[in-house]
């Protein structure tokens, strides 16, 4: 093994730089050569190489983002595709791949490997810790870390005017950030998709509130909740389907503000809605963050020192290992343990 | 000069609570005493009071909101609001009011001091520093603080991604967050309230990074300017009026999504927008916040036990002096000369 | 199970009130109650009881420290101590005992239970992470971000002026925070128990970094490391025994000043040194820590409701748990997969 | 004009390249170049240039420390010194140099401009805020920024334990950070060089603490203040002479233990020390500090483009403006004012 192609494919993340940090670091000690790959997959095919000395990761721990940009480039359907990136690796004597990516990028590592034999390395990376076959992503502990200081933040101003704050976080799918942030922040109701909870369900959790003398309340939502009116009129009463307004101009709102329109409505308490947005995934990574992000590195450059292609790395049960890639598919919801424990603390 | 009652109004703001027991403080060294009232001026003529010994500030320099919670509440427009404020002053030998509030609660205290005679001693606050009569108001720093925090996130996530990010700040009236974040931040062009810029200017200013390579922006608006398409065009040129729809449900989306919509469809470029809420109003102050608000809390507590009514307490050229009531009215704009800094940097 | 009492003990850490804050939730949710016992296991024998309803309990997430006091009181130790202690719980009606503490804590508790038939519960506590039986203790994360920041900030001047930089944090028995502050900072070389490690082997490392055109280094040792000159002299090489003179005042400076004097001397380099303290044990914890003391909380409530006692919860693998208090002596120190990887970055 | 050179001399601070991204912005807009010198003045008569084009200082706002490197460089007692420098600018070309640096370079740069004719503009910087001319340093908000943070991480470990914890913070002639950071802290006693008090009187406020019920409190020190046992025997009664021994191995230990000590003596309470050290003076800007650096910065370029040399740009009053480098000598010590506030404040 001597040189290896590094990328970063999908949404960005906090980390990121400093898996490939770690990456070369290996490599270094290792006496092999580490590329980067720009824009993903396209950097293999197009060959827009980027050489990674030890110098050039100098910083490369706390800079957020990816010094590589991203795409969501499939060479398996592009024309040629899959042949551009063999000849690339053929032609610039490249032993393996170390694709960081979510679900989509370890969808497509794994037909390279399977289907077209090439030595690929799978790194996972989502702020939203959705990705099968891993128990923590990096970039995950960051976004809970933002989005926990906005909760800090926003109960001293719901607190001054007796409001009710919403607060949408990111999580389309599954409600890691919503859980972890409203748990670490506090947040008095959660709605996230996991749990089918209605207005009718957070407006009674807020009214016990009001009862025990709490005139605020936090309400953190993942954008990708279901809204709905309540439990017993199913035809009529979902309210939103999910999805941040905020983040492509829908015009329409996204979930955090309907569900803040609709208490407002049940409840008549002032309230309020803030979306986070792009902040939860930018900036410098957690302390946290940047080793899980640094061990994955670590062992995502063994197994290609080792040649052992076609798995993703893992952190499972508190110990790193690979799961193959063909097992990385679907989503990972919050476990049931952490949903009793969250719904044993909204009282 | 035996007892004071202290209140806050209007918007919440960090550094209230260090102003209560700065002025608590004080008054104990004097051998006086300090009520709290609850829910501002309405806490007077109701008499909803709160005793505030020296042990019940312990915690509240680092402690966002008010503790007395706020209110819009003004003695002169309600059945027998000013006898009811006297009576209460009088029934509890209260000696002075210290008034913490924006400019309508200084406009307040202006007439219930010169048209009623009520002993008032004003200290200014607003996030949004424009307030007229002081240089700068506590609050301030701390909203500055959290929305350079923002931008130095979000830099990294719009560089990933080749995107132009949009950073929707506070100020209705004047742009002092987005002007200060925004050179701070390293912002690419900003757009308030003070500057006539366009959907047009702002495109040029990205063109130019373009062409130096630079393939991500920041921009950062203040809520309340005003979105023009381009200065050509004089009628049909307005895209927005300003404002920002997250608050209060418009549905419309702020200017911030009008914006970003706007030079997405003029830059053809990948273009996302964040409006980052109540989070740049809430929680822990900043140091320089803190010493603010203490500082303001001492003179105005000097100002009462010298008897000294009808003047609000300010930071002028560096000293803490205090200006008439009755000079504070009106919106205290950005200055030129920041303004013309902000601009050279802007290249 | 009606009533339960907590207690802290030993060295103060954040998350501790977060812990009480789960219990109080988890019983008032149940019907039971809460009473906190001042300054540890004093507080049960000399019955300094304080009420704990869910009110009391409001804003303890974030607060660093203990509401309750510490001590490191075993009243196995003390005149009638246990039968001071039995009575109180008889006299009181308490059903529980909820000891947070440390290793000592544990072996108290877990006499208590098997010796004298006392109800307790045990929840690790420390900073440190060293305590065996659980993977992961609250205040760690905490202690890891502060020293880390530290870091972050000290790379900066110590490249500004071409010097090296040695970085005490604390870590009496194992080098957890030293190892991942180490390498969330990316630190360039790190001194810990663990290791056996010499004056020479650092001096080499940073020469190397020389070599490499690095003239700064960031050096991270544990307060309880041994430093020696060089292994070749097993007789005369001992610089210093470990343990901090920051602490106590032993005016002999702590292990940090010793290896940064050796290193001057050494390698002729500019070098300073940093004693963090007890900045690393106190103030607000991080969303992972609050997230981790209340499921530790959660955890402990459930086993008194049980009535399951001579158990210490634990996270393990990733699932929380409880293990016999019989099981928990001696240290954890740093896995040698952590190990490992930490070796392979300090290139 | 059309070139200039950029130096940064003496002590690292936060800031400084945030003031050389402004000068490089400012000369661009001005169709101008800069370039940049290492290591100070010495760069300019050894010729060590650094080309500083727009692209040269992207992410400058943000980074700690001088990427210049610094020195004690002084040309004028330097063998041919200033005529190296003097041929240096010719032969490059330079019009004008910016030396940013605290008053030993304010005091070189005084000569170079009387006394050998060079074009020299001066840009004030120190953490510690007390050079003279000017009202605020840069530099000066972030370590106050970092030293009111351990203070509030402080508190919660004194409270938990009853003890009392000193903080040393930097200020070796004057107390503007201790006055500061104790402020924003809310310290209960500050021990400063321009306030001759003594331990006797430290000790007599935390007894009136102790009296009100509270049993742990918070010391701030500047290392440069004059430690006195008491005021009544002025022969024998320094105990230490100011200066930290956590900097220079001097093994005495600073004035921070050496004031913990006596009041462990005085009072009998558990009294600990924490030494802040050079984590003060690295890393991130705060936003208030980037801002000042920034205008600073275009202030300078200004000067430069309309050639007048031999001024220090300043903030007075809160205008920007210049003072002769002729009055830059002495220390700014804080003023009476706050003084006054502060002393109000530690009842």
């Amino acid at each position: 093994m001597k040189k290896v192609a590094v990328l970063t494919a999908g949404g960005d993340c906090p980390g990121l730089n400093a898996v490939i940090r770690a990456i070369v670091h290996r490599f270094h000690d290792a006496g092999g050569e580490v590329v980067g790959l720009r824009l993903g997959y396209q950097g293999l095919a197009e060959r827009a190489f980027l050489p990674l000395p030890l110098a050039a990761v100098s910083g490369f721990l706390t800079r957020g983002g990816t010094m590589l940009g991203t795409s969501a480039f499939d060479p398996t359907r592009e024309p040629e595709g899959v042949e551009r990136c063999r000849a690339a690796l053929a032609d610039e004597g490249i032993d393996a791949i170390i694709a960081i990516g979510g679900d989509h990028t370890m969808h497509i590592s794994r037909k390279l490997v399977t289907e077209h034999g090439l030595p690929v390395v799978g790194v996972p990376k989502t702020i939203d810790n959705d990705i099968v076959g891993t128990d923590w992503t990096f970039g995950f502990d960051t976004a809970v870390h933002v989005a926990t200081e906005a909760i800090d933040r926003l109960r001293t101003t719901a607190a001054s005017h007796d409001r009710i704050i919403v607060l949408e976080v990111m999580g389309a799918d599954a409600g890691w950030i919503a859980v972890h942030a409203g748990m670490a922040g506090g947040a008095d109701a959660i709605l996230i998709p996991e749990l089918s909870l209605t207005v009718a369900d957070i407006a009674a959790a807020i009214r016990k509130r009001h009862a025990r003398g709490k005139r605020f309340s936090i309400v953190v939502v993942a954008e990708g909740a279901l809204l709905r009116r309540d439990a017993d009129d199913p035809g009529a009463q979902v309210l939103h389907e999910g999805g941040s307004g905020r983040y492509h101009f829908r015009r329409l709102g996204g979930i955090g503000e309907a569900l803040a329109l609709a208490l407002e409505e049940e409840l008549q308490v002032d309230t309020r809605a803030v979306v986070l947005g792009h902040v939860q995934r930018g900036g410098i990574p957690t302390s946290t963050d940047r080793i899980l992000a640094t061990r994955y590195g670590i062992a995502a450059a063994e197994c290609a020192l080792r040649g052992e292609f076609g798995g993703m790395v893992a952190l499972r049960g508190g110990t790193y290992t690979t799961v193959p890639l063909a097992d990385v598919h679907g989503i990972k919801t919050v476990d049931p343990e952490t949903l009793r424990d969250l719904e044993l603390l909204l009282v």
